[in-house]
C-alpha cells in the first residue's frame, strides 16, 4: 500500500470539505486503489494541526466541527501556532509528500514555491499562486508534480482535457468558455426580459453571488480563469495583458452595496438594447472568456443561438476547445461549475493522480 | 529524457495516423515533456518490422506508405514473418515498454494479456479485448498501466472523466451516451421528416456509414462502449446482458447490402410514429446507452428535447454523467466521436500518461 502525505493549506468551506471526503474514503481508497492518504498537517491562516506520523480522524473531524464554528486551528489540540505556513511545509514533508492549496490566498505562493524546490507535489485550487507574475507561474510549471484542476470549472475535467489534448500535439487555435454559474444564471434571466438591475438584486438576495456582488461582476475571477488556460498554451500572458470588460463602470467600486444595487439600474437599458441587438441576429449574449493566439478577452459575447454557448442554460459552467482534429464542433465540457464538494472533488481526483 | 518503446498491433487507418502523429511530434514531445517515442515493433494481422534498438523514422514513414497501398509489413525492411504477435511482445519488450492496440481485432487478447503479465504498459482503442469474457477483463484490468481512453468516443476524455469521478470517490449514478456520430447523424434526419430507409441510404452513399450500414445500425459496437463504462462501475456484465434493441429486424441480416437497403423501407412508419409520439410529449428521438445500477440498455430512447442528449445535433458524440455532485444537471463531454486522427491522438495522449 503506498501512503501519501498531505500538507493542506487553506481549511475553509472547500479545505473542511476536502476532509471530510477523505476521511470517508479511506476504504474505497485503500480497497480500489492500495492508496492510503494522510494528513500530516492542515493550516489556516495564522495557525496549523501537525502530525508528521498522520493526524488521527477524529481530530480532524473534530477540526471540521470547531473550525466552522468560528475557532482557529492554533487552539486545537495538535495546534500550534505559525504565522508562515512555509515553516510548516519546510519541517513536515517527506518524499511522499503533496501541499495543497484550497486556500483563496495571495500568500500561499512562498509555500507552493517552496514544495516545488523540495520535490513534493503541488495541487490547488487556488488561482491566485498561477496568476501572479510569469516568474512564478514558470517556478511552479516546472515542478515535478502539479495539479490544478479545480481552478477552472470547479471539478469539471477541464485542465485534465486541454492537457491530455497538449500531449496528444493536437493544435488549439480557441478556447471559449462560461466560466461563472452566477453570471450565467444573471445572463439567462436578462435574455428572459428581467432587467439586469433586478436579476443581480434578486441573486444577491438569495446568495448565488459573493458577499459583494462586484467580485462577480467585475469578471475578475474568470479572467484568473482565462489567464490559466492561456498559460497552458504557451502564451506569456500576465492578468494586465486580458481585455477585460466588466458588467458594471469602475466608479461604482466606491459605493455600498445598497447604493450599488441602486445604480445599476442606470444600466438596464443598455443591456436591453444589446440582449434585442443580439437577438436580431440569431444571436444570444453571454458572458464569456475567449482565448486565442490574438489575445484573451472577458466580458459580453454574442454568440450563435445554435454554437454551444448559446445553447447553454441556467449556472452551468462550458468550456469548449476549438483544435485541428475538434474544427467543426468543439470538444465540450459541460456541467455545474462551482460547489465546495464538487471542487473539492477535483483537488482529490488530483492528489490521486500523484 | 525518457525513452518509452511501442509495440504496436494493427497498422490501418488509426494505427498509421499514430505512427505518423508519433514521427511528427518528436520535437514537442522531447522539448515540453522530455519524453523519446519509439517504435520497437509494428504488427499487422500477420507479420510485423522490428527493431528492439528502436525503428527509424525512415523506415516507419515508408511502412506508412507501402502498407497504404496494399503491401504488408513482413514484405518490408526490417520485416518478418509471424503468425502470433504474441511472440513480439515476447521478445521485443523492455521494462520502458507500452503494447498499444489499435487493431479491431478479436486475436489481440493474449498478448495484452501477456504485455499484462510481463509488467508492461497497454494503450488500447480496440474495444474486443475490453469486452470479452469477465475473467479476461479482470486480468486485463490489472496491469500496471491501462488505458482505453479511444474505446469510447474516440478522442473524447470520456473515461478519463469517468476515472477521475471513480478516484474522487464522487458516486455515479447513471451514464447516458450518444456514443455513434452515423447513428446521431440518422436520428437528426428522421427527426426532420427524412424517411429512415432515405437517410440510411443517403449516409451509405456517401460513406458515413460502415461498408455493411448493418454494422452500424445493429448497435453492437455502440452495445461494446456502453459494457466498457459499466464494467468500470463495478457492474459484473457481459454483453449478453445488454438490452440491445438494433435498428432492423434480425431476419434482414441474410439478405443483400441492396436488399437490405431496400427491405427497410417497412420500418419508415414505424420511425415516423415514434419520432411523432415523442414530439407530443415534448420529446425528441435518439440512439442512446443508459447505464445505471438497474441495468445496461442501448436502443431508440425519447429524451427531453431541453436535455443535453436532447439537444444535441448532426454527428457529435455526447456523455452525460449524473453523480452526487452533478445531480441538477450531468457533468457533460461532446464532440466529435469518430477519425482516424482523434482517435489515434487519443491513443497518443494515453500513451504520454505512461
Amino acid at each position: 500500500m503506498r501512503t501519501i502525505s498531505i500538507i493542506q493549506l487553506g481549511f475553509g468551506g472547500v479545505g473542511r470539505a476536502l476532509a471530510k471526503q477523505i476521511v470517508s474514503l479511506r476504504e474505497w481508497h485503500k480497497t480500489r486503489y492500495n492508496v492510503r492518504l494522510r494528513y500530516i498537517a492542515l493550516c489556516d491562516s495564522d495557525g496549523a494541526i501537525v502530525d508528521t506520523k498522520g493526524l488521527p480522524d477524529e481530530v480532524i473531524l473534530e477540526a471540521i466541527d470547531r473550525k466552522k464554528s468560528g475557532e482557529k486551528l492554533k487552539q486545537m489540540p495538535f495546534g500550534y501556532a505559525q504565522s508562515d505556513v512555509s515553516a510548516v511545509v519546510d519541517v513536515a514533508g517527506t518524499d511522499e509528500t503533496v501541499v495543497v492549496d484550497v486556500s483563496a490566498s495571495k500568500e500561499t505562493l512562498p509555500a507552493l514555491l517552496l514544495a516545488a524546490r523540495l520535490g513534493y507535489g503541488i495541487v490547488t485550487a487556488n488561482k491566485k499562486p498561477l496568476t501572479d507574475d510569469l516568474e512564478s507561474y514558470r517556478k511552479l510549471k516546472s515542478a515535478e508534480f502539479l495539479r490544478y484542476e479545480s481552478t477552472v470549472g470547479s471539478g469539471l475535467p477541464v485542465i485534465a482535457t486541454l492537457h491530455r489534448l497538449l500531449r496528444s500535439g493536437d493544435k488549439v487555435s480557441q478556447i471559449e468558455g462560461a466560466l461563472s454559474g452566477t453570471l450565467g444564471y444573471l445572463m439567462t434571466q436578462i435574455q428572459q426580459g428581467v432587467p439586469f438591475s433586478a436579476a443581480v438584486r434578486e441573486a444577491y438576495t438569495l446568495g448565488y453571488t459573493e458577499p459583494d456582488p462586484r467580485d462577480d461582476l467585475g469578471g475578475v475571477d474568470v479572467a484568473r480563469k482565462a489567464l490559466i488556460l492561456a498559460r497552458d498554451l504557451g502564451y506569456p500572458l500576465s492578468m494586465s495583458d486580458i481585455a477585460l470588460e466588466p458588467l458594471y463602470p469602475k466608479h461604482l467600486d466606491e459605493l455600498s452595496i445598497p447604493d450599488f444595487l441602486e445604480a445599476i439600474q442606470a444600466s438596464d437599458g443598455m443591456f436591453e438594447e444589446r440582449v434585442r441587438e443580439a437577438r436580431s441576429r440569431g444571436q444570444v449574449l453571454r458572458f464569456a472568456a475567449s482565448i486565442t493566439p490574438e489575445g484573451v478577452s472577458v466580458g459580453l459575447q454574442s454568440v450563435p443561438e445554435s454554437s454551444p454557448l448559446g445553447r447553454l442554460q441556467g449556472n452551468d459552467n462550458l468550456v469548449g476547445f476549438y483544435t485541428s482534429y475538434y474544427d467543426q464542433t468543439p470538444l465540450v465540457i459541460q456541467g455545474r461549475g462551482a460547489g465546495v464538494d464538487a471542487t473539492a472533488s477535483g483537488v482529490l481526483a488530483d492528489i490521486m493522480e500523484f
